[in-house]
């Protein structure tokens, strides 16, 4: 159903507005009729059981009581009688509430039922929901602000929705300011039914929205938000500011995997997956927000710098370079007119240096110059106020050229007193001004990031032909038990279903029969202890590697048993696995973690020690695509070993991108998976495929239906 | 020599002073009689061939010309005057001289030619010299204005020194804005004289400065400034902004190790070392100086968090928990206290949260309280604009606790307009705010990582007992035969020399004294061509290991050499070298790289392949203490394999440092070892030592002199 009513609609009742100037409820109907809403073809009906006019305009005890058809509902009025509002505005056969009223999930456990009854009464009369607990909704085209604000923000091409109404207030201010110009704002609240992903596809097609910022703070529905957000990312770009990412990373869970798998991963892997960007901070959201809202894109990473000044020339270069851009090397024609223009102690090279002395003439002839260049693909402008520096001249210069080139112009003027005026006529004219040149860099980075997000294919999800039903009978063979986790036999059964090649073994339950499997399968062999309750096998001397003959095997057989008994009396023991021991190879960890916002999250990264202490890992939400694969496997930091280091070959990675993609089919079609560690899968040389040495599984208990792997999180607002 | 006189002259002679209003020489001298400078007991001269009178002062031809002594000349001619001016400056016995004019080292060779006389002459009269190329110096406290900077900064408690001239004027800009107080301020330019290094000895004990800000783009002086900056870092802090550090990376040198050991940590090495806190950013700059310039120091890193705002509040809790710090943890009293007065809804443990609608009295309880438990070190109070939010009495609420308590409080009150006023009572009063929680953050981390570098104990450095003769002779000696590398011989000769232990190993002539000298010292062995024309043995199959009786020996013996021989025919071949196969043990690199700047960067790092595809090592400049080779081994990401992982013992640590300190004796003793690699060392488990199994060095040809390890780098300012 479409959001329209929330943004354009054609009449708007206020249930709650109130006589009392300082109350909320007369703040957002002053809003609404003083704000530009109010013309003749578009309504506002204040809603008070006793008022007779309010800000001049008839009022009514309730909406049933208005005579014409009401599109938006704003409901602010004690919570007790929010139910009974919303059910009126159902008779009345209004599709959208705003309800900025708080006392809701907010509030504890009784809230929480009040926001269910909402929610159920929203279902019943089919109306969307925006709230409870917010701010309220601001469109500077309609005009529309259905909030209690403080005015109406500047209009302008972004579109804000926040979490948080605190942060949403200060954002305001800051667009007050001239600093932003919105052309949507949502305070979200508590997300009872509208959430980021509607908002996201409301604002996907909208004219006037270039970019879309988001503050969050949880996304319960995750799977649901990577699908949409990857759609609409590829139309203009996303940023989003996450918090609470640290408190989040203490619910990591107890193995290992799941330690390196916090939800700080889940949604780093998750916002690259939807080419949504990342914010690191407020700072890096409102400049990004300044940067595609009002630049033309960045088609390229070669950046120009024209400076007058040779310290922040540097600094800026640093910048660029520290974020993977590029300086532009000038076309010889460049060069030679820059040369020929400037004076000899000038640089014509880039970072191009006009000189302390230089007036507005020198700028404008470096820019017209380095723009029209076809090696540079963006322009950073930097201005330090200097003895003979004309800073408006050379401000209006910049916007003049800003305004023609298609090609993105930043500025950085730095200083405060006097280059005010000049950082006024550029930001007049939505030219970015930034303090700093690394701030300027941060930006141009974000620009390219995207670039690359922007080009990316839609992603395709292979399907492998694999044994799903041998996989449904071993799980619930487990959980028949009682076990939530597996055995050896048990693994090797699953990684066999879905295609994945595990060494020669056998299960022996006597020294026998281990030195029988022995000699059969071949030496040198590998003897693991075979338990259900033995996750950590090396940890309890459960596992004997290298034995060359029956001797070792026999010995290594009582020595684990002893071992393992010592160790966990109350283990139930099978016996050992006797495997073939398998030649060395790359060490690699494969694993699946379950978030609760985003679902399976799949690590991949260097095994054996050095997943422990270097941690370096990666990761992706299941499902991904053979391309996302492949970049995972190119963003370990070790990832040069993979391409052979020192005259090795390089590694199978095909092989590697098949096993993760196996993995993450797995645990798509089995969300009773909670968690799963192939550790090692040795991965040889490129041809000889690769070849997983031991797995861990654990289950979740109790819950042994496939469906929907996203759970609902909190998604509580705060103030 | 002190510096004083550049600071609180008794009279001033302006060489160049100008009756008219737009040349430099008339700023300059109408800073000085304007700016404060002027009084009944301080002179100021203008020297001026024509003029009689300049600005209402009579005005001489020469210095020689005044009738009284001198004490500050400050020379604004253009250059192809200047070295006679500062001739009869030395006259006059002046002894302190800025030269402003420009056209030296910075105009290319002939340029540094006239500096290099500019010395001469400030030698043989005993003259300092700040310049030339410069904007000047101002001193807010004397008040001198020595600059032609517009006007004089506020004054304040940050003494900042700049290379570059341009990033001076708009760092005067923002102090006159109000962002920054300024005690002392010199541009460097070409520092043909006075370094940083001096300024920072100058400023050391003023009582007027708090914190010493630099923006460094070269430091010739790498070890001295190492040496002085160690010291005045105990009594204040000092931030520092280097510049240039990605163009100056590119000029690394070829052998992997320095590949790794770029100027860039070089800097970081000789910061960390010298107890400079670096700054990212100019921003960083900024945000540092207010922190240390106005609040007291954080004894711990336990921050309580009041906010009006929830969102926020997450942020700066991330923030903080990222940047390594904790959230305290309140005294029970406290949260008793907190949970009475503030409102149910409200959060009484950190972050406080004291909700929307809390007006000045709720903060000002809950900072009072947070600030009086034990349990704090520090205090961010954020601030978002609500409705009923009184901004500029909760400013005022602010600065008036800050002003009691002796933890630091920060502020973040977010947004623009709404929130100016406050701002501006929480800067009159020496409350840094920050407009985003993130930079709060940031500064807190700095002022924790400064606690730290001012309680380190100053370093010990340590003497071995070695055989330098013998050193001394092996350099020589292969020096003498023109060559810059060493055999392997050689090598072990050295290694043994300082202390170092290797496996047992001969060099065989032929096979047969291969196989005599295996059969001695024992199988299994090594076999490595001895040659000093061959620096990478593994790449030219020059390398076989694991020997295990006289046939392979024979076999590896012929081999080597024939591929020897093919991969270089005119390398000249010493034959082969038998060496003890030592047991594995972890695989560890001790490389050293003379940084220009600096001298000798020792390296450490995990060794064997990972040192390339991980480049997990860290630096230290040499010489260091043994504290400093400790933080070494636990700098690297894998320091925990160093303490054993799954179940293995830990390394021998002791080991480790030991080999660190005494190649940084070495590389001290002998600057003529330009490169050194040991790669593997392997180093045992705990009580076990280690081993260098293969050591690289490279001799810088000709320079046989020990002496001085530093060169002087390019020092030419920039505009």
């Amino acid at each position: 159903m479409s959001l329209d009513a929330f943004f354009t609609p054609r009449s708007v009742a206020v249930i709650g507005a109130s006589t009392k100037p300082h109350k909320l409820g007369h703040a957002v109907l002053d809003n609404l009729v003083n704000g530009g809403y109010l013309t003749d073809d578009r309504q506002v009906y204040p809603i008070n059981l006793k008022a007779k006019t309010i800000l001049g305009l008839p009022a009514y005890p309730s909406v049933t009581d208005v005579p014409n058809p009401i599109d938006l509902a704003v409901i602010v009025i004690p919570y007790p009688l929010v139910p009974n509002a919303l059910r009126t505005c159902g008779e009345k056969s209004i599709p959208a509430a705003i309800i900025i009223s708080a006392g809701f999930r907010e509030a504890g456990m009784e809230g929480l039922q009040r926001e269910r009854e909402l929610v159920e009464i929203a279902e019943q009369y089919n109306i969307r929901l925006i709230g409870p607990n917010c701010l309220g909704v601001i469109d500077t085209n309609t005009p529309l602000n259905a909030s209690f604000s403080a005015g109406l923000p500047p209009g302008g091409p972004m579109a804000f929705m926040s979490q948080s109404g605190a942060l949403g207030t200060a954002i305001l201010d800051w667009a007050q300011a001239g600093r932003l110009g919105l052309s949507k704002f949502v305070s979200l609240g508590n997300k009872a039914d509208v959430s980021e992903t509607d908002l996201l596809r409301a604002w996907s097609d909208d004219p006037h929205s270039q970019v879309i910022l988001c503050y969050i703070e949880g996304l319960p529905d995750g799977q649901e938000f990577i699908h949409v957000a990857r759609q609409v990312s590829k139309k203009k770009p996303i940023v989003a500011l996450k918090s609470g990412v640290t408190q989040a990373g203490s619910r990591a869970v107890s193995s290992h995997t799941g330690s390196l798998a916090g939800s700080e991963q889940a949604y780093q892997a998750a916002f690259r997956q939807a080419g949504v960007l990342r914010a690191n901070s407020l700072q890096d959201l409102f400049d990004y927000a300044r940067a595609f809202g009002y630049l033309p894109p960045l088609e390229g990473d070669r950046i120009a710098i024209v400076t007058n000044a040779g310290g922040p020339g540097i600094l800026a270069t640093d910048a660029l370079e520290r974020a993977g851009l590029r300086l532009a090397r000038f076309d010889p024609e460049c060069i030679q007119a820059l040369e020929q223009f400037l004076p000899d102690a000038a640089s014509a090279a880039n970072p191009v240096d006009v000189l302390g002395d230089a007036r507005s003439d020198r700028y404008r002839f470096a820019i017209e110059h380095v723009a029209a260049d076809p090696h540079v693909d963006g322009i950073l402008v930097i201005l330090a106020p200097q003895a003979l520096t004309d800073i408006a001249e050379t401000a209006k210069v910049v916007t003049e050229i800003a305004g023609k080139v298609d090609l993105p112009v930043l500025a950085c003027f730095m200083g405060e007193m006097q280059v005010k005026a000049g950082i006024e006529i550029l930001e007049t004219h939505n030219v970015p001004n930034f303090s700093y040149p690394e701030r300027a860099a941060m930006v141009l980075k974000g620009m390219s990031t995207y670039r690359g997000y922007k080009a990316e294919p839609p992603p395709i999800y292979e399907e492998f032909v694999v044994d799903q039903t041998l996989v449904r009978q071993t799980l619930d063979g487990a959980l028949s038990q009682g076990r939530v986790t597996i055995g050896d036999a048990e693994s090797r059964a699953i990684l066999t279903a879905y295609g994945l090649q595990i060494p020669a073994s056998e299960l022996a339950k006597t020294d026998d029969q281990a030195v029988e499997i022995a000699n059969r399968i071949g030496y040198p062999v590998v003897l693991k202890v075979a338990s259900p309750d033995i996750l950590h096998k090396t940890d309890v001397g459960g596992v004997k590697v290298g034995l060359q003959n029956a001797t070792d095997v026999r010995d290594a057989f009582d020595l684990i048993t002893y071992r393992s008994q010592r160790y966990l009396p109350e283990a139930r023991l099978w016996g050992c696995l006797v495997q073939k021991m398998v030649p060395p190879g790359l060490e690699i960890l494969i694993g699946m973690n379950r978030d609760p916002q985003f679902g399976p999250l799949v690590t991949f990264g260097l095994g054996g020690i050095y997943v422990e202490t270097l941690q370096d890992v990666t990761f992706r939400i299941a499902p991904f695509s053979r391309l996302e694969a492949e970049e995972m496997i190119g963003e370990i930091r070790a990832h040069a070993l993979l391409d052979g280091v020192r005259g090795e070959p390089p590694v199978d990675k095909l092989a590697l991108i098949d096993a993760l993609l196996r993995i993450g089919q797995m645990v798509t079609d089995f969300p009773e998976i909670a968690e799963l560690d192939i550790n090692p899968f040795v991965v040889y040389e490129q041809g000889y495929g690769g070849i997983s040495i031991d797995m861990r599984l654990v289950l979740r208990p109790n819950e042994q239906q496939a469906g929907s792997a996203t759970q609902a999180g909190s998604a509580g607002s705060s103030t």
